[in-house]
């Protein structure tokens, strides 16, 4: 391989629709991941992530999405799926699977069950997988989301990965939404590519040395997202960035996932979208209705899909 | 099916051994339950709980072992497995199989990823499960473990769910270590099978209508639980459970599965029992001889197993 992947700029964890029968949709969750990657604005996607419902689906459901996307003519190099689950034996399934499809990198959750583990015990098991892979092609990115999956990076963690695979664990989502630690990633460790897990902080991740932003929102508003990362050094940086945190301002106050997922249904006149998978619902359509008003209105957001129809 | 199952009494959540490659290792897995339901003590077994790093283990291990299991002869109605995961449809897998392999019941833990869940979204979930299952050998005992899980059920989840499906949901082990709310459980659902998930409150948990206990430490002291439950309405009920007590509090000061395997393994002189599956570590060499003489010099502790040998 010559090609190797290069994911700064603005990545999308991509939505999972679900059909009538409360299986993943593989039809309408690639007319989602094309879209995205068309003028939408996203550089690359990562399928899987929390936003994608991935620890809904199952371990076969996550490899047969991955398999038809891939299938779709998405260029593989430009997918970082989520493979970390709590089981190391399932999270080595996942990423030996996503490389052989030729993905460009993996996301890891660290193992979320067992809580206050070690650093060493955190070590040993990304060393396990990285040696069980053992692949040149293997590129991992830490995803760090503590208040989600009681378990997180530890500053020390991230340093004594990186130097023992340093040609492996090359960076790091960090959805903590704490600017500090984000802060002491950027100080501490040059040219490990970092990711703010929200757009809020994706002028200050890149001024600081970081890639880019991995972001829920980036489902919907990844265009705005895109501009202001190739224009991050001009004089309307600011300005763009303040339009963007707007807009994730006005989503906020609606649990996220179910959110974005109705704004899709609206603009798409496709109900299914809407859909959760338990334990998460749907909003209620009283307040799906508020959500599209307040964007709609207060923002005038809107989604394009006329292209697509 | 005309036999049923009886969980009531002592049930080990099984150890889970992995051999040199890392693998669970079925042998010692069998020959431990085996003991276990032996003069060891134990009514019945709960493989795949949390002290059996369930969630550390594929999919796919869960249920090779599973069969492993009843075909050396164990009887499928004295199991109940852990099946619950994070993952909707892997639970259903993992809860189809047991009932499949005649399992008399099946111990769930809520979808443990997402957290701040509303009670309608695990209800659904578990609504889902039964739905799909839809047979009527399943008998789900909830796994309340709210400390480790991030994820627990409330009084109110619990009642929805026993009056929705009263043939199906048939108990729950409590290892939150909240006294308060067996007693609420006990006072609010008589008939309700209540396992305390710490033999602390074994004869609290039986004087106040619960059935027994699921506790970790029954991998090493089913016997005197066992003792204690055959006897619970002697005289002499306080004081068995006093050297119950005893023997959990000499157990507290080490990480609860690294103390038990440690101690397996030095009474069996088989060290590879002392090995845990990253991200959880066995113990150092040094703590593990001060947990033996702990065990051993303070409270004369004892593993039987020439039997077996």
């Amino acid at each position: 391989m010559t090609e190797t992947a290069n994911f700064s700029g603005v990545i999308a964890p991509v939505l999972t629709p679900f059909g009538e029968d409360g299986a993943p949709d593989p039809d309408r969750f690639i007319e989602h991941s094309e879209w995205l990657l068309g003028d939408r604005g996203c550089t690359a996607l990562a399928p899987f992530g929390t936003t994608s419902e991935a620890n809904s689906l199952g371990i076969d459901e996550r490899m047969d999405l991955l398999e038809e996307l891939v299938e779709s003519g998405v260029e593989p190099l430009n997918l970082m799926p989520g493979t970390g689950t709590c089981s190391l034996s399932d999270t080595i399934t996942l990423t030996q699977h996503a490389i052989d499809l030729g993905c460009g990198g993996v996301l890891m959750l660290p193992p979320f069950y067992y809580k206050d583990l070690s650093d060493e015990g955190l070590f040993r098991y990304f060393a396990e997988v990285v040696d069980e892979i053992a692949d040149d092609n293997l590129r991992i990115y830490l995803y760090h989301i503590p208040q989600v999956a009681g378990v997180g990076f530890s500053i020390e963690l991230i340093d004594r990965l990186r130097r023992e695979f340093p040609d492996t664990v090359l960076g790091l989502k960090d959805s903590s939404g704490d600017w500090s630690n984000m802060q002491a990633i950027l100080e501490r460790f040059p040219g490990f590519e970092l990711f703010s897990g929200n757009e809020r902080f994706l002028l200050a991740c890149l001024r600081g040395g970081g890639v880019g932003t991995i972001s829920a929102a980036a489902n919907v508003n990844g265009a705005m997202m895109r501009q202001l990362f190739e224009a991050w050094q001009s004089d309307g940086a600011e300005e763009m960035q303040a339009n963007v945190s707007a807009l994730r301002e006005a989503l906020q106050p609606f649990p996220m996932i179910p959110v974005l997922k109705a704004l899709i249904a609206h603009f798409r006149g496709d109900p299914a979208w809407a859909v959760l998978r338990a334990p998460n619902l749907a909003l209620d359509p009283d307040r799906a209705v508020e959500a599209v008003r307040a964007l709609v209105d207060r923002h005038g957001f809107r989604l394009e899909f006329t292209e697509r129809v």
